[in-house]
């Protein structure tokens, strides 16, 4: 991935979320400043390489002290981008949908479900934790209107291609997709896939070799 | 990871769930056999990437045809143990643990959640998508009874390094983790975490970047 014309690893961007989730932690229990080495010790990392994932962003320690753990977590939510406020669209209002749509932690990290989208008539007009599910035939015209620039695919795998296609004409920009399905989407859209039955493979690819 | 006295990297042992997913997709199209060119294509990787994954395992492909769909299939199925039944425990059933509870395409994997627990009274006894749910005070028990090797973690970021401990204490081979929390496990459990918010924050990254 891409940074201030950096290239910086996938692997760096998924622990910088840890180490903020810890930042926010050690900020909870009143700690001010912290080390590479605890922040290391918490994600059995070594302490070179936090600090080598934290350089691609700028120079951030103090010697002797480590870093500022209300002034690195700011640092960090800037580069997620989590200081910001983001729209988000849900579409398949299912179980697994409406278990998303309950979820308030989303909200706290800046992501906010504003609308939902499902192809069940029953469905449309109705409000799920106060969030509107429209039909459909409304998605290109509510992400517009509503400045919606994440959405969340948790449709059946047959239809999640094409709610993929209509995202990307509504020019949506990024999609999480929880649709068993490898999806295509052109480059202006950003896409990140969450299998879940893939993670139980994973689980028992190791279990099998016992 | 390991197979065969062998490292295998753990992004090989994801693409062999995608590839098993595209297999399945194809056998259902009636497609016999399969070019590591047509796989490669299909998730955006070269054949040599895949033609080089799949040789961890074995010879598996025919000069001139490619890959028998079926035969790759049910190779990659013992490779990852889903051509066995793993029993499933399910800890928190709350909106997420209730959707993961109701989803259909687990079992088709191998995946039987076969228990839930929860700490609320309210919900002991109960049976729900007819799964029954147990007090947690019988977790040990259940888990031994019932040969139960999986569990998925579905409470809250606090109390999920506790509901960890149990499990280890209870033998547990493997956990899958949606808590919002690093957890800590003897090195006999597997651990693999789903952090709904990281994914999202992943994307954000890369939007706020243009």
């Amino acid at each position: 991935m891409q940074w201030a014309g950096k290239d910086v690893p996938k692997a760096t961007i998924m622990r910088l979320s840890l180490y903020l989730r810890r930042l926010r932690k050690l900020s909870r229990e009143g700690a001010e400043t912290v080390s590479s080495r605890q922040l290391a010790d918490a994600f059995g990392l070594t302490d070179a390489q936090v600090r080598r994932d934290i350089a691609y962003f700028g120079q951030f320690g103090y010697p002797g002290i480590g870093y500022r753990v209300g002034e690195l977590a700011e640092r960090i939510r800037m580069i997620l981008g989590t200081n910001r406020r983001w729209q988000v669209a849900l579409v398949g209002v299912g179980s697994l949908g409406r278990a998303l749509l309950g979820h308030r932690g989303f909200a706290l990290k800046g992501f906010h479900i504003v609308a939902a989208f499902d192809v069940d008539p029953a469905k449309a007009g109705k409000e799920i934790y106060s969030v509107r599910v429209y039909d459909m035939t409304h998605l290109e015209r509510v992400i517009r209107e509503r400045g919606i620039q994440i959405a969340v695919i948790c449709t059946p795998a047959d239809v999640a291609q094409n709610v993929a296609d209509k995202l990307a004409g509504a020019r949506i920009g990024a999609i999480l997709n929880f649709a068993p399905v490898t999806l295509d989407v052109p480059d202006t859209v950003v896409l990140n896939s969450v299998d879940l039955a893939i993670q139980l493979e994973q689980l028992s690819f190791q279990l099998a070799r016992r």
